[in-house]
């Protein structure tokens, strides 16, 4: 067990290795102070929305004032509206692994989720022998939308959803498959799954993958194009800082790009937008992947939001968070009573994302408590205290704070200590 | 024909007469100027782009820097950011003529109109004997993305799409037709249909009906309620002025929203979306309509755009809005050459939208040419010049010095008389 008057000094000298220490500064946050408990604060929320970079107000000004208000219609052109779905792309491209021209930005996950399963399954249906792939095999632990979602893309493909966990799915795959869809990180205990290894099964199964990036793209390094996925989507107001309900991005890989059957096919995705014409043809590359008008106020905000990673390395954010994770999993074994909350966020980096799940007794009520003295994470149904580490602002000494004042509001709070694990499944 | 010397002083008395004249100083516009053209504009081209309402800038400045940037998550809450949708919806609802709860804000229209269309083939195969109700009608003038949508939706439901004109719609429809999807207003010509008689010869065939109001709503009466429209959605940029890509909307008539199924049902949707359950339990009432987390940015900034609607009567802007295009064609009549333009809009007020289509040789060149002198209004494929009149901020001098740049441009530019009308089946 860690020596409690240690961890303080050991957050200082983690913080001030820190190469990414930098960083902090082009982002609006309070300032951590010992001497100010009540008026800093500690921001592990990043996992669900990200704290703002110093940028983009700026530039949102200059979208609303300048290029809204008097260049107007003029701006599609002159101030590049036109283009940001796919120069947004371009721009997450490197943080997901993944070569310019295979990602576009707009809509919802929840939509891009619906564009990348019924594209997939289409691809299944046209390759030879594929008319009988009837299933479509689900992330049952996955966030709930994707599996509402998916259930919606096989009723209108033809198939049968097949809800399995990760490990299940090799097992599950045959040639009946015709799609998959995964989660990279597990958004409730932060499971980080084998991308490589089940992408690769999904191959050899004949059958198309697709990823859900959302708690994983901008936290740690995602191959897309290396390891070969076939479609990916993922949020951008995580990770990427790009505001609340910031668009989302598609990603579908260049040589499936002529296969992309969108079920989606508005005029932003026709080969000649401006021709009017009353028959669909599919525009060539990422763009086929694009529906209606770009909502650009939010789009030019994520792009603002997207310079802090100018030379940020993907890896250098990985080590961090690692670093950042082991180091509150053990703050929280230094400060936390025996037995008050246990990890349900794999020991393994292998199996890790970047954040970590505490189940708790009274979870709800230990968040509020967490968050009136300033130490913001968030609850997940039932029992779960999830506190994400965005590398890029969340430093050490946030850590080191953040789990000596869950040991105090737990030793405030009365409560159970937890006698059984969490079953496996609901992991 | 009028008399030139006049059109000037008529102008400004119908300015002084106009009783929504105050308006135009809650939009960010250059003032008009005779003595310094080159400097001010005329702005005809809010069906494509609404000016930015003045009080905007603020509020978005506000939802960046401090529900963002300092409140951060608590917003969903706090700042009511997670009922956004049906709160702006509730502000669109009485320019459409809809009661509360039918309306939810969010995606683009073309994702609307999937939603729409689905829901509505979904309708009607849920009724007694709707198992043969196999066939979309489609408007065959409609804009473009509305038709591979109706396209799509088709193709993922078992059903043919049948395009027909407009005016062919009672003879289309029979016990085969699933549901009809129009819109109020041609985007081309600006030509107003029959919302009432088209609607009720749709519920009399036993079908559904979605009306896309992109070009009416904010312009005119829609009064979705007392036709007894089923479903309609409408984009927020054009006479609403919401923002460049600003979300779309989504009604849903109350005793139909039981029946809406949604092809795109996210937990947004659900009955309790925070229950994180496997199970999708679509939500009660309008928020049924909702997918994924709504773009707050963009959303907010419409709010705040809807702000100027207080206090002003649809019937006022209709009134202005047919008297601003009398004015524009009586004006086009003085000023240019005989021959030289064509009116595509019809004369009739009924038929009317709140635009003015004028067929012209070169029509590309010679918008440019308008925009270099300051009208801008915009050029669709492949010989029209689009001019649309905004009744909240578009005055009769405006209306004035359009026509008479124009004339002034057309008398430069080389260019054939007109020999022949538009074909009736472009129009």
């Amino acid at each position: 067990m860690s020596d409690i008057r240690d961890l303080g000094v050991r957050a200082a000298e983690l913080d001030a290795r820190d190469e990414l220490a930098g960083l902090r500064k082009q982002f609006v946050l309070d300032t951590v102070s010992d001497h100010a408990a009540d008026a800093a604060g500690v921001y592990l929320d990043g996992n669900s929305l990200g704290a703002l970079p110093a940028n983009v107000s700026g530039q949102v000004e200059d979208v609303v004032r300048r290029q809204w208000g008097e260049l107007r219609i003029r701006s599609w052109d002159e101030s590049g509206w036109w283009t940001a779905p796919e120069r947004i792309g371009d721009r997450i491209a490197p943080l997901v692994g993944a070569a310019p021209g295979q990602i576009v930005v707009g809509d919802s996950t929840s939509v891009n989720v619906f564009k990348a399963v019924v594209a997939a399954v289409r691809m299944a249906h046209s390759a030879d022998g594929g008319a009988g792939r009837d299933e479509i095999l689900v992330d049952a632990t996955t966030f709930p939308t994707d599996g509402y979602i998916a259930a919606s893309a096989a009723r209108m493909t033809g198939c049968a959803l097949r809800p399995v966990t990760p490990a299940q799915v090799p097992a599950a795959l045959n040639d009946r498959t015709a799609a998959v869809l995964l989660n990279h990180v597990d958004y409730r205990t932060g499971r980080l799954h084998d991308l490589p290894a089940l992408t690769a099964a999904v191959h050899a199964a004949g059958s198309y993958v697709v990823w859900d990036l959302c708690h994983s793209a901008g936290a740690l390094p995602v191959g897309l194009d290396e390891h070969g996925v076939d479609l990916a989507v993922g949020c951008t107001y995580k990770y990427l800082n790009g505001g609340p309900g910031a668009p989302a991005y598609l990603y579908v890989r260049s040589d499936l790009q002529d296969r992309f059957d969108s079920p989606l096919p508005g005029w932003n995705s026709h080969a000649e937008p401006f021709g009017m014409r009353g028959d669909f043809e599919p525009a060539a590359g990422a763009l086929r992947g694009r529906v209606g008008t770009p909502d650009i106020l939010s789009m030019l905000a994520l792009e603002a939001a997207l310079e802090v990673w100018d030379g940020v390395s993907i890896e250098a954010v990985r080590a961090k968070s690692l670093a950042l994770t082991d180091f509150f999993l053990e703050c929280v074994g230094a400060y936390v009573g025996e037995g008050r909350v246990e990890s349900v966020t794999p020991v393994a980096h292998a199996e890790r994302g970047s954040q970590v799940a505490l189940r708790c007794e009274g979870a709800g009520e230990v968040m509020k408590a967490l968050i009136e003295r300033g130490v913001v994470g968030d609850f997940r149904h039932p029992d779960v205290l999830r506190f994400g580490f965005t590398p890029l602002y969340v430093g050490f000494a946030d850590v080191e704070r953040a789990a000596r004042v869950l040991g105090e509001v737990l030793a405030q709070v009365p409560g159970e200590v937890l006698e059984e694990g969490l079953p496996e499944g609901a992991a």
